[in-house]
């Protein structure tokens, strides 16, 4: 079990109707996603056609800062307010639609692109589940 | 001349069609919210009635989070994505209006929880502004 | 393979002499530790005696934005600055010792401390056996 | 007066024996060097020549993050804990020592390197005194 998963076992009060599997899966998802632009912003910074690869990084950044905003409030559960949960899932999954389309269009040539599409896809999803069962 | 309005001043490529006094408005306004609510949440945290202010806190640590990533989207400019640009404002004016209304309701008793929704209140209304002119 | 193991391997230019099992785990101690501190705050607002648990609420705060920043500068390599890396580690080190000690207090009656000290611990000792390999 | 300075004002409980002033100008000093830093890194990244300045990008992207980090370390007054507080400042002084050399070094052709420079030389400067003062 992993850590994130614990924590949410051992929250003391009543975590109301939340699918915990899912809030779960999708606090690591961003976790993994922001870590994952960081990295793949700075692997582009040391690419030779740096130049072709702008948009990439910027993106990449944004991606990292969403993501990592949402794995806080996902790991937040006390006065629990619905309508910020689903106006920062929908902030994220736009942030990873974005960055992995980006990724994925240099993934052929740069495997972090490659690496990193894929986790800013599960990520899209794991958010597009969570929404969809609040 | 605000650094922040100097950095946009100095930007080297064309900003697009976007209202630059709003937009520094905004990067303002998220920037000092972010403080402001990291600051509320550890005043509340130090009230004798801590008990009575736990749902302040976590609104405030939300708030905080979707203020600092939002300041960091609009300072970047390079490859604009105007979809997770508004995705990113609406998540942060969320946030600004939930910690403001619950700010409010201990503004009475709590001064910091006063200064704490005007900055709130300031933040929520140039989201709004930006937003609109988008 | 980790994803940030897999970002690493695939970072286009030389890591130096780093050793890269060392700052893997390292980012990945950091990352667990930053949503551990996150989590805990949080069930600590949620029990009964929140009054009581005002410095680990605090320390956890702390602990989160250290180990966060911390797993960022790991997690880029581009024009690696030795001291920059040092003094990062030295401080993510100090605020995971500080917060592993205060949940370690709490941790016989709070689960989620036992939980969270746990992972500060990793945290400190990851901090420092890369430290140790600088 | 600033909001962070009302905030400080407004804290409930002793400050202990710090320098308010000092405390109030290295919050505003790392909010700023915070933000700077951001958007130089977006600057640099739309720079022709941007495939001279990816040391510069990543110097800014460690300095935004450290800055950011000690803002809300420094913003937060519960439990007080003198050696986090020391250990983080220095790692600030750090990022902004590194970024403030780096940024220096492009100035004369880039107006936004020149300006964060000097935002980092009075981030820099705003940790030392208040680092001194303790």
């Amino acid at each position: 079990m992993s850590t994130a998963s614990e924590m949410l076992r051992t929250y003391p009060k009543d975590l109301g109707g939340i699918d915990q599997a899912k809030l779960s899966e999708c606090i690591a998802a961003c976790i993994e996603c922001a870590q994952a632009c960081t990295a793949c912003a700075d692997a582009c910074l040391s690419e030779d056609m740096v130049a072709e690869l702008t948009k990439c990084i910027r993106t990449n950044l944004d991606c990292a800062d969403l993501c990592a905003a949402t794995a806080n409030v996902l790991s937040r559960h006390t006065g629990y307010d619905a309508n910020l949960t689903r106006a920062t899932l929908e902030a994220c999954r736009s942030a990873c639609a974005s960055c992995a389309e980006e990724c994925e269009s240099h993934a052929d040539m740069h495997e972090h692109c490659r690496i990193c599409a894929a986790a800013c896809r599960r990520c899209e999803q794991a958010c597009a589940e969570l929404l969809a069962s609040l």
